[in-house]
């Protein structure tokens, strides 16, 4: 029995600080699930001289990837770097030299899980990247073990903190996107640079991860249709509330008969459903089994501490496994082909908002051609525009195809009565 | 390497008619994470000759239970039998013969849970129990693997699906809880004898389960004090959301510097706290770790299926564990002494409804009474009783002592301005 387990972290930014100071602060904890102590041998850092807020003998930092990945004291690497090239190559180096990994690199697991998986598994090593999506929330662990004998049919996430703290605001104040977004740039919530989350980028990056588990198929980013929030709008949201719906951008993974469809969107939620409740930066994971029904599982999806905890409760796993000897032996080949649907299969409700000129005939011949194409309406809603001649119309579909529902939107832009499509929404969470 | 694993059932109810069906149906998930078929050996039932609405062939049944808890075919048993005496009886068989045990029993495990665990262990077997609280939501590995590096501060949980359907119903129908707890007999969400779920017993058995693992101590049933949801009334329930609230049978685990507190009892919470959505007969655990922050898991608690993929998730990995040899290894021995809070240690805020004679300086004996024991007012109400001399005053008050609190409650009723504390609950979830 080893005396102690000692790992080494590749980077030291906000989840590399919260790393050390859990292993730190934690000691009896960790011991107590280990078996024996945590210790840290080396940090790989960018620069020796920045000052930090947590508190690293000097000796432990290194400017150079080697003294972690080849480094013959340490059992297990911590990738918190970011980015994707270089934390590959460094991952593959560890692998090679039969290191275990835990990594909470989303873009690279998105893009590159499975060849790394495939390395760790014929090197007989962990790989584990829970802290990849929603930081805080344990959802990767549920799915792989809490569901792992039920069939996954449906999973539903809030899973970027930025967008729901900007749909929240907007909701809340009735205040614009991009005030909100300045908003949440001051307070730290987005980026200067916000286009990865609020084009629904980085979601579309953890719906891959979490497809291709909870569907055991390799579901790739490209795979994954994103639309993000920059063109919601306060009307929209307006209208939302009133019909008794909450806006969230929602990350979807469905399965039917074996076909799936990935997608990130801004979508209406029945105010009574679970995620409807999430708010602020909060993140959530809706999953829906054929056994055990509806799940939720709801926490901070990033920061510091929530995402270092789940690093390191994947450090705690790998650890078990070290000391059973065992390491490498859970990673397993999807069980499915993949099989996307085509927008022919993939059904949903539809909000949509119209602008159109308020005379006889124009409510007909909108309806008609909804009609024409076999699509009837859960709820409809036409409002004058004060002081033009123009009326606001708002329409919740019953489900119909996706191309039925293009098809439509592309004849009410070419009718002559409608001025213009405002506004197209996914409507889920129904019955 | 084993050809397949075979399980044996001790019990052929609710939850034992769900695990065949996932067997049965699941059979290529499950060979999927366990690597080899999945087989069921006996099954014990009461009564050979009952019609049961899952197909099981004839030889597979038995009335003996040493059929299934000595049969040297069987690898893993689970019991879905229910009760004390016989369930502890046959699971002791189990162990002695080497067999690894799932139980979905929270009455056994509450009470006798530790000296289970304790033979598992000798034995070198498994014991898993995550069916036992909240079938649907994988919250007992959650605790043990997904936060096992984070300091668990609070827990509170909505562990009973019974009491959260007629609370829910009384909030939004306004009706009496006569009313609802009939109507929820008549669906089926309550017993024909209810005292176990509606006095907070049953929460309070899934509290000693959740609070033992959450903070490694030992808690037993009797460490935890439990109220019922049978005495609150509709006008406690207008004034809760008159003030924004919402009342739920609340398990609370709390920790502060290794001192703990485990309750059951009705408690405002916020209505944006995470807990106040949670409708009908869902369930849901909130955690609140130093690390992470707030978590939740929100699903089923109860049900067939729900409960079935709980005890299944438990049996994939309890036949991972046989694979690798490893049986037994991750019970572990409490890493803390209980110390249980006083009195004087619980913290909390108080809602209180008074009936008053309404003449000068009533208000000022109670407000004084208060004020002489520091005891300050976050909210406080008072509305005439029509047609009569009375006026009822509702308290929210901030943070105080339970000793303090039960001392202001005993000096009130014998006060001669006050006609009768009508109700009294605690606060939780604020500031």
């Amino acid at each position: 029995m080893e005396q102690k387990i000692s790992v080494g972290l590749l980077g030291l930014g906000t989840v590399g600080t919260g790393v050390i100071k859990i292993i730190k602060g934690h000691q009896e904890q960790l011991t107590h699930q280990v078996g024996c102590p945590v210790h840290i041998e080396k940090v790989l850092v960018r620069d020796m001289k920045k000052k930090r807020s947590v508190e690293v003998e000097e000796h432990l930092l290194t400017e150079n990837p080697f003294d972690v990945v080849a480094n013959p004291n340490i059992d297990v690497v911590i990738e918190v770097m970011g980015g994707v090239k270089e934390a590959k190559e460094w991952i593959l180096e560890a692998l090679k030299h039969k290191k275990n990994v835990v990594t909470a690199n989303k873009d690279l697991v998105a893009l590159h899980g499975a060849e790394l998986l495939q390395v760790a598994q014929k090197n007989e090593c962990d790989l584990f990247y829970e802290a990849s999506v929603a930081g805080g929330i344990p959802i990767i662990r549920s799915l792989v073990e809490g569901l792992s004998s039920d069939r996954i049919k449906k999973m539903m996430g809030i899973v970027n903190g930025t967008t729901n703290f900007i749909l929240t605001k907007m909701s809340k104040a009735g205040s614009s996107y991009e005030d909100v977004l300045q908003e949440a740039q001051r307070l730290g919530y987005a980026e200067s640079d916000p286009t990865s989350d609020v084009e629904g980028l980085d979601a579309a990056r953890k719906m891959a991860i979490l497809a291709s588990l909870g569907f055991s198929m390799n579901i790739h980013l490209e795979d994954v249709s994103a639309r993000g929030i920059s063109s919601v709008t306060e009307e929209d949201l307006h209208y939302c509330d009133q019909l008794g719906y909450t806006m969230k951008l929602i990350g979807l993974a469905q399965r039917d008969e074996g076909r799936v469809e990935v997608s990130v969107e801004p979508t209406l939620l029945p105010n009574e459903h679970p995620l409807a409740a999430v708010n602020d930066e909060y993140n959530a994971v809706y999953v829906y089994g054929e056994a055990v029904g509806e799940t939720m599982f709801y926490g901070p999806g990033a920061g510091s501490l929530p995402t270092a905890t789940a690093v390191m409760s994947d450090v705690v796993t790998v650890m078990k496994n070290m000391r059973l000897g065992v390491t490498g032996r859970s990673i397993k080949a999807p069980l499915y082909e993949k099989q996307l649907k085509t927008d022919v299969e993939i059904q949903s409700k539809y909000f949509m908002r119209l602008h159109v000129l308020d005379k006889a005939g124009t409510f007909s011949a909108i309806t008609s051609l909804f009609a024409d194409h076999d699509v009837s309406f859960e709820k409809l809603l036409q409002l004058p525009i004060e002081g033009t001649e123009v009326a606001e119309i708002i329409i919740i579909t019953h489900k119909t195809t996706k191309r039925i529902y293009e098809d439509i939107y592309q004849k009410l832009n070419n009718l002559d009565v409608v001025q213009s499509v405002e506004s197209s929404y996914r409507v889920e969470g129904g019955k």
